[in-house]
Protein backbone atom coordinates (compact mmCIF):
# COMPACT_ATOMS: atom_id res chain seq x y z
CA UNK A 1 0.00 0.00 0.00
CA UNK A 2 2.05 2.66 -1.38
CA UNK A 3 -0.32 5.82 -0.05
CA UNK A 4 2.28 8.49 0.80
CA UNK A 5 3.69 10.77 -1.64
CA UNK A 6 6.40 13.44 -1.43
CA UNK A 7 7.48 16.27 -3.79
CA UNK A 8 10.56 18.43 -4.43
CA UNK A 9 10.63 21.58 -6.64
CA UNK A 10 13.16 23.14 -7.99
CA UNK A 11 14.27 26.31 -9.91
CA UNK A 12 17.32 24.45 -11.49
CA UNK A 13 16.68 21.78 -13.87
CA UNK A 14 20.11 20.03 -13.68
CA UNK A 15 20.62 20.78 -9.78
CA UNK A 16 16.58 19.17 -9.83
CA UNK A 17 18.23 15.57 -11.57
CA UNK A 18 20.88 15.72 -9.32
CA UNK A 19 18.57 15.23 -6.08
CA UNK A 20 16.43 13.26 -7.45
CA UNK A 21 18.86 10.64 -7.81
CA UNK A 22 20.33 10.73 -4.78
CA UNK A 23 16.48 10.83 -3.24
CA UNK A 24 15.57 7.33 -5.45
CA UNK A 25 18.68 5.88 -4.08
CA UNK A 26 18.50 6.92 -0.74
CA UNK A 27 15.50 5.50 0.07
CA UNK A 28 12.65 3.35 -0.88
CA UNK A 29 10.21 5.18 -3.45
CA UNK A 30 9.17 4.92 -6.83
CA UNK A 31 8.90 8.08 -9.40
CA UNK A 32 5.77 8.85 -10.67
CA UNK A 33 6.53 12.04 -11.59
CA UNK A 34 10.49 13.47 -13.06
CA UNK A 35 10.04 16.40 -15.75
CA UNK A 36 11.08 19.82 -16.44
CA UNK A 37 7.66 21.87 -15.99
CA UNK A 38 7.16 25.90 -17.18
CA UNK A 39 8.95 28.27 -17.17
CA UNK A 40 12.32 25.89 -16.53
CA UNK A 41 11.77 24.25 -12.94
CA UNK A 42 12.28 20.31 -12.31
CA UNK A 43 9.55 18.79 -10.26
CA UNK A 44 9.93 14.97 -8.90
CA UNK A 45 7.18 13.33 -7.22
CA UNK A 46 8.12 10.07 -5.25
CA UNK A 47 5.58 7.39 -3.69
CA UNK A 48 6.07 4.78 -0.95
CA UNK A 49 5.77 3.97 3.00
CA UNK A 50 5.19 6.77 5.04
CA UNK A 51 8.99 6.66 6.17
CA UNK A 52 10.61 6.24 3.16
CA UNK A 53 8.60 9.02 1.47
CA UNK A 54 9.70 11.08 4.81
CA UNK A 55 13.45 10.00 4.46
CA UNK A 56 13.30 11.22 0.63
CA UNK A 57 11.77 14.55 1.00
CA UNK A 58 13.81 15.19 4.23
CA UNK A 59 16.80 14.25 2.52
CA UNK A 60 16.28 16.35 -0.64
CA UNK A 61 15.37 18.93 1.26
CA UNK A 62 18.91 19.25 3.39
CA UNK A 63 20.66 19.54 0.34
CA UNK A 64 19.22 22.03 -1.72
CA UNK A 65 17.41 24.75 0.55
CA UNK A 66 18.70 27.42 -2.29
CA UNK A 67 17.23 26.11 -5.40
CA UNK A 68 14.01 24.75 -3.79
CA UNK A 69 10.90 26.24 -4.87
CA UNK A 70 8.38 24.17 -3.05
CA UNK A 71 7.96 20.82 -1.34
CA UNK A 72 5.67 18.50 0.59
CA UNK A 73 4.83 15.56 2.47
CA UNK A 74 1.34 13.62 2.29
CA UNK A 75 0.52 10.42 4.31
CA UNK A 76 -2.41 7.94 3.39
CA UNK A 77 -2.92 10.46 0.24
CA UNK A 78 -6.27 10.24 -1.70
CA UNK A 79 -5.32 7.18 -4.65
CA UNK A 80 -7.18 9.67 -7.11
CA UNK A 81 -4.15 11.89 -7.27
CA UNK A 82 -1.94 9.05 -8.02
CA UNK A 83 -3.98 8.29 -10.75
CA UNK A 84 -4.37 11.91 -11.65
CA UNK A 85 -0.59 11.63 -12.50
CA UNK A 86 -1.17 8.53 -15.01
CA UNK A 87 -3.86 10.82 -16.47
CA UNK A 88 -6.43 8.13 -15.21
CA UNK A 89 -9.83 9.89 -13.76
CA UNK A 90 -12.65 7.24 -12.46
CA UNK A 91 -15.06 9.53 -14.40
CA UNK A 92 -15.18 12.79 -16.59
CA UNK A 93 -18.53 12.96 -16.25
CA UNK A 94 -19.89 16.61 -14.65
CA UNK A 95 -22.28 15.72 -11.58
CA UNK A 96 -24.15 18.79 -10.56
CA UNK A 97 -21.41 21.90 -10.38
CA UNK A 98 -17.82 22.37 -11.59
CA UNK A 99 -15.46 23.52 -9.15
CA UNK A 100 -11.70 24.76 -10.63
CA UNK A 101 -8.63 25.83 -8.44
CA UNK A 102 -5.45 27.07 -9.68
CA UNK A 103 -2.45 27.72 -7.15
CA UNK A 104 0.72 29.44 -8.22
CA UNK A 105 2.89 26.37 -7.38
CA UNK A 106 2.53 22.36 -8.36
CA UNK A 107 3.30 21.37 -5.10
CA UNK A 108 1.06 24.24 -3.20
CA UNK A 109 -2.04 22.71 -5.74
CA UNK A 110 -1.64 18.95 -4.34
CA UNK A 111 -1.20 19.29 -0.85
CA UNK A 112 -5.10 21.53 -1.82
CA UNK A 113 -6.50 18.78 -4.38
CA UNK A 114 -5.76 16.12 -1.41
CA UNK A 115 -7.72 18.18 1.49
CA UNK A 116 -10.92 18.57 -0.87
CA UNK A 117 -10.74 15.48 -1.95
CA UNK A 118 -10.54 14.34 1.63
CA UNK A 119 -12.58 16.42 3.16
CA UNK A 120 -15.38 16.73 0.47
CA UNK A 121 -17.91 14.94 -1.47
CA UNK A 122 -16.59 15.92 -5.03
CA UNK A 123 -14.82 13.67 -7.52
CA UNK A 124 -11.74 15.17 -9.64
CA UNK A 125 -12.29 15.46 -13.48
CA UNK A 126 -9.19 17.25 -14.53
CA UNK A 127 -5.79 18.07 -13.16
CA UNK A 128 -3.35 20.19 -15.66
CA UNK A 129 -0.29 20.66 -14.74
CA UNK A 130 2.74 23.13 -15.31
CA UNK A 131 3.06 23.12 -18.52
CA UNK A 132 2.78 26.51 -20.26
CA UNK A 133 1.26 28.01 -17.24
CA UNK A 134 4.27 29.01 -15.71
CA UNK A 135 4.12 26.19 -13.33
CA UNK A 136 0.67 26.93 -11.86
CA UNK A 137 -1.61 23.80 -11.37
CA UNK A 138 -5.29 24.20 -11.98
CA UNK A 139 -7.47 21.10 -10.83
CA UNK A 140 -11.02 20.56 -11.53
CA UNK A 141 -13.64 19.14 -9.56
CA UNK A 142 -17.35 18.31 -9.90
CA UNK A 143 -20.04 17.96 -6.74
CA UNK A 144 -23.10 19.61 -5.16
CA UNK A 145 -22.31 23.30 -4.80
CA UNK A 146 -22.45 22.83 -1.10
CA UNK A 147 -19.64 20.29 -1.47
CA UNK A 148 -17.99 22.07 -3.89
CA UNK A 149 -17.81 25.64 -1.39
CA UNK A 150 -17.15 23.16 1.84
CA UNK A 151 -14.16 21.82 0.28
CA UNK A 152 -12.64 25.45 -1.21
CA UNK A 153 -12.93 26.41 2.36
CA UNK A 154 -10.62 23.74 3.76
CA UNK A 155 -8.44 25.02 0.89
CA UNK A 156 -8.39 28.66 3.00
CA UNK A 157 -7.93 26.73 5.99
CA UNK A 158 -4.70 25.00 4.81
CA UNK A 159 -3.00 27.76 1.82
CA UNK A 160 -2.12 31.85 2.26
CA UNK A 161 -3.73 34.62 0.50
CA UNK A 162 -0.84 34.05 -1.99
CA UNK A 163 -0.74 30.74 -2.19
CA UNK A 164 -3.48 30.21 -4.26
CA UNK A 165 -4.43 32.60 -7.30
CA UNK A 166 -8.33 31.93 -7.84
CA UNK A 167 -11.27 29.81 -7.46
CA UNK A 168 -14.12 29.79 -9.21
CA UNK A 169 -17.52 27.55 -8.94
CA UNK A 170 -20.25 26.81 -11.58
CA UNK A 171 -23.09 25.85 -10.62
CA UNK A 172 -24.70 24.49 -13.48
CA UNK A 173 -22.32 24.19 -16.44
CA UNK A 174 -23.07 25.05 -19.70
CA UNK A 175 -22.97 22.35 -22.73
CA UNK A 176 -20.78 24.13 -24.02
CA UNK A 177 -17.99 24.64 -21.91
CA UNK A 178 -18.42 21.78 -20.65
CA UNK A 179 -17.20 20.59 -24.06
CA UNK A 180 -14.22 22.18 -23.43
CA UNK A 181 -13.49 21.74 -20.70
CA UNK A 182 -12.73 18.05 -20.30
CA UNK B 1 -24.81 35.15 -41.03
CA UNK B 2 -22.44 34.80 -37.79
CA UNK B 3 -20.01 37.69 -38.68
CA UNK B 4 -19.39 39.52 -35.38
CA UNK B 5 -16.57 37.92 -32.53
CA UNK B 6 -15.55 38.68 -29.40
CA UNK B 7 -13.35 38.07 -27.33
CA UNK B 8 -12.10 38.05 -23.10
CA UNK B 9 -8.49 37.50 -22.31
CA UNK B 10 -8.17 37.36 -18.56
CA UNK B 11 -5.55 36.71 -15.94
CA UNK B 12 -6.97 33.86 -14.30
CA UNK B 13 -7.66 30.71 -15.57
CA UNK B 14 -10.49 29.31 -12.91
CA UNK B 15 -11.98 32.79 -13.45
CA UNK B 16 -11.83 32.58 -16.87
CA UNK B 17 -14.07 29.38 -17.24
CA UNK B 18 -16.43 31.01 -14.65
CA UNK B 19 -16.95 33.94 -16.62
CA UNK B 20 -16.69 31.73 -19.79
CA UNK B 21 -19.64 29.87 -18.45
CA UNK B 22 -21.59 33.44 -17.41
CA UNK B 23 -21.53 35.26 -20.84
CA UNK B 24 -22.46 31.63 -23.46
CA UNK B 25 -25.78 31.07 -21.12
CA UNK B 26 -26.64 34.72 -21.00
CA UNK B 27 -26.39 35.68 -24.98
CA UNK B 28 -26.82 33.66 -27.98
CA UNK B 29 -22.98 33.25 -28.97
CA UNK B 30 -21.09 29.99 -30.13
CA UNK B 31 -17.66 29.15 -28.88
CA UNK B 32 -14.82 29.38 -31.67
CA UNK B 33 -11.75 29.24 -29.01
CA UNK B 34 -12.21 28.58 -25.37
CA UNK B 35 -8.73 27.91 -23.97
CA UNK B 36 -5.74 28.45 -21.48
CA UNK B 37 -2.95 29.90 -23.06
CA UNK B 38 0.20 31.08 -22.15
CA UNK B 39 1.95 32.03 -19.65
CA UNK B 40 -0.98 31.31 -17.33
CA UNK B 41 -4.23 33.19 -18.94
CA UNK B 42 -7.11 32.13 -20.35
CA UNK B 43 -8.86 33.04 -23.76
CA UNK B 44 -12.55 32.76 -24.37
CA UNK B 45 -13.37 34.12 -28.36
CA UNK B 46 -17.38 33.66 -29.17
CA UNK B 47 -18.89 34.28 -32.51
CA UNK B 48 -23.19 35.11 -32.83
CA UNK B 49 -24.74 38.35 -34.27
CA UNK B 50 -24.03 41.61 -33.55
CA UNK B 51 -26.50 42.23 -30.75
CA UNK B 52 -25.46 38.92 -29.03
CA UNK B 53 -21.97 39.21 -29.29
CA UNK B 54 -22.12 42.81 -27.50
CA UNK B 55 -24.13 41.14 -24.53
CA UNK B 56 -21.68 38.59 -24.09
CA UNK B 57 -18.47 40.77 -24.11
CA UNK B 58 -20.43 43.23 -22.45
CA UNK B 59 -21.87 40.68 -19.60
CA UNK B 60 -18.30 39.71 -19.47
CA UNK B 61 -16.12 42.75 -18.74
CA UNK B 62 -18.89 43.74 -16.16
CA UNK B 63 -18.16 40.85 -13.79
CA UNK B 64 -14.26 40.59 -14.30
CA UNK B 65 -12.89 44.05 -14.36
CA UNK B 66 -10.03 43.52 -11.77
CA UNK B 67 -8.69 39.87 -13.79
CA UNK B 68 -9.34 40.89 -17.73
CA UNK B 69 -6.22 41.56 -19.81
CA UNK B 70 -7.78 42.57 -22.84
CA UNK B 71 -10.93 42.31 -24.77
CA UNK B 72 -12.34 43.42 -28.07
CA UNK B 73 -15.93 43.34 -30.26
CA UNK B 74 -15.47 43.10 -33.78
CA UNK B 75 -18.53 43.30 -36.54
CA UNK B 76 -18.44 42.29 -39.82
CA UNK B 77 -15.35 40.48 -38.98
CA UNK B 78 -13.18 38.76 -41.97
CA UNK B 79 -14.22 35.02 -42.44
CA UNK B 80 -10.59 34.53 -43.21
CA UNK B 81 -10.18 35.23 -38.95
CA UNK B 82 -12.83 32.26 -38.12
CA UNK B 83 -11.11 30.30 -40.16
CA UNK B 84 -7.90 30.90 -39.13
CA UNK B 85 -8.91 29.91 -35.69
CA UNK B 86 -9.71 26.35 -36.87
CA UNK B 87 -6.33 26.48 -38.86
CA UNK B 88 -8.04 26.77 -42.61
CA UNK B 89 -6.18 29.21 -44.57
CA UNK B 90 -7.53 29.36 -48.48
CA UNK B 91 -3.75 29.25 -49.24
CA UNK B 92 -0.83 29.17 -48.01
CA UNK B 93 1.29 30.40 -50.87
CA UNK B 94 3.53 33.09 -50.69
CA UNK B 95 2.48 35.45 -53.53
CA UNK B 96 5.13 38.74 -53.41
CA UNK B 97 5.92 39.94 -50.13
CA UNK B 98 5.55 38.49 -46.55
CA UNK B 99 4.73 40.66 -43.55
CA UNK B 100 4.73 39.53 -39.85
CA UNK B 101 3.34 41.12 -37.31
CA UNK B 102 3.41 40.24 -33.63
CA UNK B 103 1.57 42.03 -30.85
CA UNK B 104 1.92 41.60 -27.25
CA UNK B 105 -1.54 40.04 -26.68
CA UNK B 106 -3.65 37.89 -28.24
CA UNK B 107 -6.32 40.40 -28.36
CA UNK B 108 -4.78 43.11 -30.03
CA UNK B 109 -3.21 40.74 -32.27
CA UNK B 110 -6.93 39.74 -33.67
CA UNK B 111 -7.93 43.72 -34.06
CA UNK B 112 -5.18 44.76 -36.04
CA UNK B 113 -5.26 41.38 -38.21
CA UNK B 114 -9.08 42.28 -39.18
CA UNK B 115 -8.17 45.95 -39.85
CA UNK B 116 -5.51 44.86 -42.37
CA UNK B 117 -7.40 42.13 -43.88
CA UNK B 118 -10.03 45.09 -44.48
CA UNK B 119 -8.23 47.49 -45.10
CA UNK B 120 -5.71 46.14 -47.91
CA UNK B 121 -4.73 43.36 -50.41
CA UNK B 122 -3.40 40.72 -48.57
CA UNK B 123 -4.13 37.31 -47.71
CA UNK B 124 -3.76 35.64 -44.08
CA UNK B 125 -0.99 32.54 -44.48
CA UNK B 126 -0.47 32.10 -40.68
CA UNK B 127 -2.04 33.05 -37.26
CA UNK B 128 0.24 31.78 -33.94
CA UNK B 129 -1.32 31.99 -30.40
CA UNK B 130 0.27 33.08 -27.41
CA UNK B 131 1.35 29.27 -26.85
CA UNK B 132 4.76 29.00 -25.70
CA UNK B 133 5.09 32.96 -26.95
CA UNK B 134 4.39 34.36 -23.48
CA UNK B 135 0.71 35.15 -24.92
CA UNK B 136 2.17 37.06 -27.78
CA UNK B 137 0.21 37.05 -31.15
CA UNK B 138 1.60 37.06 -34.51
CA UNK B 139 0.48 36.66 -38.06
CA UNK B 140 1.40 36.12 -41.11
CA UNK B 141 0.16 37.80 -44.33
CA UNK B 142 1.43 38.08 -47.81
CA UNK B 143 0.84 40.28 -51.10
CA UNK B 144 2.53 43.08 -52.59
CA UNK B 145 4.75 45.47 -50.70
CA UNK B 146 2.59 48.58 -50.87
CA UNK B 147 -0.06 46.41 -49.54
CA UNK B 148 1.11 45.36 -47.15
CA UNK B 149 3.14 48.40 -46.18
CA UNK B 150 -0.71 50.33 -46.73
CA UNK B 151 -1.73 47.50 -44.09
CA UNK B 152 1.20 48.43 -41.32
CA UNK B 153 0.36 52.04 -41.78
CA UNK B 154 -3.54 51.32 -40.59
CA UNK B 155 -2.58 48.68 -37.55
CA UNK B 156 -0.25 52.40 -36.37
CA UNK B 157 -3.90 54.21 -36.93
CA UNK B 158 -5.42 51.95 -34.06
CA UNK B 159 -2.57 50.78 -31.81
CA UNK B 160 -0.62 52.59 -29.19
CA UNK B 161 3.19 52.12 -29.56
CA UNK B 162 3.19 49.59 -26.92
CA UNK B 163 0.34 47.55 -27.54
CA UNK B 164 2.35 45.63 -31.03
CA UNK B 165 5.96 45.34 -30.59
CA UNK B 166 7.18 44.56 -34.19
CA UNK B 167 6.56 44.38 -37.78
CA UNK B 168 8.30 43.21 -40.63
CA UNK B 169 8.39 42.84 -44.23
CA UNK B 170 10.26 40.96 -46.55
CA UNK B 171 10.12 42.22 -49.99
CA UNK B 172 11.01 38.70 -52.08
CA UNK B 173 11.30 35.76 -49.16
CA UNK B 174 14.35 33.55 -49.97
CA UNK B 175 12.97 29.59 -50.60
CA UNK B 176 14.73 28.85 -47.26
CA UNK B 177 12.40 31.21 -45.46
CA UNK B 178 9.66 30.24 -47.02
CA UNK B 179 10.20 26.46 -46.28
CA UNK B 180 10.80 27.85 -42.71
CA UNK B 181 7.69 30.18 -42.19
CA UNK B 182 5.20 27.91 -43.43
CA UNK C 1 32.84 20.44 -45.45
CA UNK C 2 30.37 22.43 -43.82
CA UNK C 3 31.53 23.02 -40.29
CA UNK C 4 30.83 26.23 -38.97
CA UNK C 5 27.75 27.45 -37.51
CA UNK C 6 26.74 30.75 -36.45
CA UNK C 7 23.53 32.23 -34.45
CA UNK C 8 21.35 34.92 -34.11
CA UNK C 9 18.81 34.95 -30.69
CA UNK C 10 16.38 37.81 -31.37
CA UNK C 11 13.56 38.83 -28.52
CA UNK C 12 11.61 39.95 -32.03
CA UNK C 13 10.19 37.32 -33.72
CA UNK C 14 9.16 38.96 -36.95
CA UNK C 15 12.47 41.43 -36.78
CA UNK C 16 14.10 37.65 -36.66
CA UNK C 17 12.72 36.05 -39.21
CA UNK C 18 12.97 39.69 -41.57
CA UNK C 19 17.11 39.22 -40.37
CA UNK C 20 17.00 35.82 -41.02
CA UNK C 21 15.83 36.43 -44.75
CA UNK C 22 18.69 38.58 -45.24
CA UNK C 23 21.60 36.34 -44.05
CA UNK C 24 20.52 33.76 -46.00
CA UNK C 25 20.26 35.87 -49.19
CA UNK C 26 23.55 37.54 -48.56
CA UNK C 27 25.80 35.01 -47.39
CA UNK C 28 26.39 30.78 -48.93
CA UNK C 29 24.80 29.50 -45.78
CA UNK C 30 22.31 27.02 -45.04
CA UNK C 31 19.82 27.26 -42.45
CA UNK C 32 19.77 24.48 -39.45
CA UNK C 33 17.39 25.92 -37.11
CA UNK C 34 14.54 28.87 -37.84
CA UNK C 35 11.88 28.88 -34.99
CA UNK C 36 10.14 31.02 -32.09
CA UNK C 37 11.41 29.81 -29.30
CA UNK C 38 10.08 30.44 -25.62
CA UNK C 39 9.35 32.90 -24.31
CA UNK C 40 8.47 34.56 -27.52
CA UNK C 41 11.94 35.13 -29.08
CA UNK C 42 13.11 33.89 -32.35
CA UNK C 43 16.59 31.88 -33.10
CA UNK C 44 18.46 31.45 -36.72
CA UNK C 45 21.60 28.70 -36.35
CA UNK C 46 23.37 28.56 -40.20
CA UNK C 47 26.10 26.26 -41.05
CA UNK C 48 28.13 27.08 -44.13
CA UNK C 49 32.54 27.61 -44.76
CA UNK C 50 33.93 29.81 -41.68
CA UNK C 51 33.72 32.78 -44.38
CA UNK C 52 30.15 32.24 -45.62
CA UNK C 53 29.25 31.98 -41.42
CA UNK C 54 31.42 35.44 -40.44
CA UNK C 55 29.90 37.12 -43.26
CA UNK C 56 25.72 36.21 -42.44
CA UNK C 57 26.28 36.71 -38.29
CA UNK C 58 28.07 39.60 -39.05
CA UNK C 59 25.37 41.05 -41.24
CA UNK C 60 23.03 40.53 -38.84
CA UNK C 61 24.53 41.97 -35.69
CA UNK C 62 24.93 44.84 -37.95
CA UNK C 63 21.22 45.37 -38.67
CA UNK C 64 20.17 44.42 -35.08
CA UNK C 65 21.90 45.36 -31.95
CA UNK C 66 18.56 46.96 -30.52
CA UNK C 67 16.75 43.27 -30.40
CA UNK C 68 19.68 41.06 -30.30
CA UNK C 69 19.57 38.61 -26.95
CA UNK C 70 22.86 36.33 -28.12
CA UNK C 71 24.92 35.04 -31.01
CA UNK C 72 27.67 32.86 -31.73
CA UNK C 73 29.97 31.98 -34.37
CA UNK C 74 31.86 28.75 -34.07
CA UNK C 75 34.19 27.59 -36.30
CA UNK C 76 35.31 23.78 -36.73
CA UNK C 77 32.31 22.69 -35.00
CA UNK C 78 31.49 19.81 -33.19
CA UNK C 79 29.58 17.37 -35.61
CA UNK C 80 27.31 16.09 -33.01
CA UNK C 81 26.03 19.49 -32.43
CA UNK C 82 24.73 19.57 -36.04
CA UNK C 83 22.95 16.38 -35.51
CA UNK C 84 21.36 17.07 -32.46
CA UNK C 85 19.72 19.51 -33.88
CA UNK C 86 18.24 16.92 -36.42
CA UNK C 87 17.26 15.06 -33.17
CA UNK C 88 19.94 12.60 -33.96
CA UNK C 89 22.36 11.08 -31.36
CA UNK C 90 25.17 8.75 -31.95
CA UNK C 91 23.70 6.37 -28.76
CA UNK C 92 21.92 7.42 -25.63
CA UNK C 93 23.15 4.98 -23.97
CA UNK C 94 24.67 6.44 -20.16
CA UNK C 95 28.14 4.77 -19.73
CA UNK C 96 29.51 5.60 -16.27
CA UNK C 97 28.32 9.19 -15.17
CA UNK C 98 26.12 11.90 -16.50
CA UNK C 99 26.62 15.56 -16.39
CA UNK C 100 23.80 17.96 -17.00
CA UNK C 101 24.44 21.35 -18.22
CA UNK C 102 21.91 24.38 -18.08
CA UNK C 103 22.17 28.15 -19.50
CA UNK C 104 20.29 30.74 -19.35
CA UNK C 105 20.30 31.69 -23.27
CA UNK C 106 20.51 29.17 -25.98
CA UNK C 107 23.56 30.64 -27.73
CA UNK C 108 25.76 30.58 -24.97
CA UNK C 109 24.65 26.47 -24.12
CA UNK C 110 25.68 25.61 -27.64
CA UNK C 111 29.03 27.72 -27.05
CA UNK C 112 29.39 25.62 -23.72
CA UNK C 113 28.55 22.57 -25.00
CA UNK C 114 30.70 22.67 -28.49
CA UNK C 115 33.67 23.17 -25.93
CA UNK C 116 33.10 20.87 -23.17
CA UNK C 117 32.91 18.21 -26.88
CA UNK C 118 36.23 19.38 -27.94
CA UNK C 119 37.72 19.54 -24.63
CA UNK C 120 36.92 15.94 -23.09
CA UNK C 121 35.79 12.82 -23.40
CA UNK C 122 32.25 12.94 -22.94
CA UNK C 123 29.31 11.70 -25.27
CA UNK C 124 25.74 14.23 -25.46
CA UNK C 125 22.92 12.36 -24.84
CA UNK C 126 20.69 14.89 -25.17
CA UNK C 127 19.95 18.74 -26.03
CA UNK C 128 16.37 20.19 -24.91
CA UNK C 129 16.32 23.91 -26.60
CA UNK C 130 14.76 26.57 -24.85
CA UNK C 131 10.57 25.35 -25.93
CA UNK C 132 8.79 25.27 -22.06
CA UNK C 133 12.08 26.49 -20.33
CA UNK C 134 12.19 30.18 -21.13
CA UNK C 135 14.32 30.22 -23.06
CA UNK C 136 17.16 28.00 -21.81
CA UNK C 137 19.30 25.25 -23.05
CA UNK C 138 19.86 22.23 -21.31
CA UNK C 139 22.56 19.34 -22.34
CA UNK C 140 23.05 16.35 -20.65
CA UNK C 141 26.46 14.28 -21.31
CA UNK C 142 27.74 11.00 -20.33
CA UNK C 143 31.20 9.86 -19.91
CA UNK C 144 33.87 9.26 -17.05
CA UNK C 145 33.24 11.56 -13.96
CA UNK C 146 37.00 12.67 -14.42
CA UNK C 147 36.25 14.28 -17.73
CA UNK C 148 32.56 15.59 -16.92
CA UNK C 149 34.64 17.45 -14.75
CA UNK C 150 37.33 18.42 -16.85
CA UNK C 151 34.77 19.52 -19.34
CA UNK C 152 33.03 21.44 -16.42
CA UNK C 153 36.17 23.34 -16.10
CA UNK C 154 36.64 24.32 -19.52
CA UNK C 155 32.80 26.02 -19.64
CA UNK C 156 33.98 28.29 -16.50
CA UNK C 157 36.59 29.60 -18.39
CA UNK C 158 34.70 30.73 -21.05
CA UNK C 159 31.36 31.30 -19.35
CA UNK C 160 30.68 34.08 -16.97
CA UNK C 161 28.65 33.35 -13.76
CA UNK C 162 25.61 34.45 -14.93
CA UNK C 163 25.98 33.08 -18.50
CA UNK C 164 24.57 29.57 -16.84
CA UNK C 165 22.33 28.76 -14.17
CA UNK C 166 23.84 25.68 -13.13
CA UNK C 167 25.76 22.37 -13.34
CA UNK C 168 25.49 18.51 -11.74
CA UNK C 169 26.93 15.49 -12.20
CA UNK C 170 25.48 12.04 -11.40
CA UNK C 171 28.43 9.74 -10.41
CA UNK C 172 26.70 6.68 -11.23
CA UNK C 173 22.96 7.39 -11.81
CA UNK C 174 19.98 4.82 -10.44
CA UNK C 175 17.93 3.25 -13.28
CA UNK C 176 14.74 5.13 -12.26
CA UNK C 177 16.49 8.22 -13.25
CA UNK C 178 17.88 7.01 -16.29
CA UNK C 179 14.62 6.35 -17.50
CA UNK C 180 13.40 9.63 -16.93
CA UNK C 181 16.13 11.55 -18.59
CA UNK C 182 16.09 9.34 -21.79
Amino acid sequence: MNRSIGALEFRSISKGIEISDQIVKKANVEIIYCRTICPGKFLIIVTGDEGAVDEAIDHGKSQVARILVDSFKLHAVSPVIIDAFKNKYVTKEIIDAIGVVETNKVCTGIVALDRVLKASDVRLIKMQLAQCISGRLVFTITGPVSSIEYGFLEIKNILSENEYSNTAIIPSPSKEIKKYLI
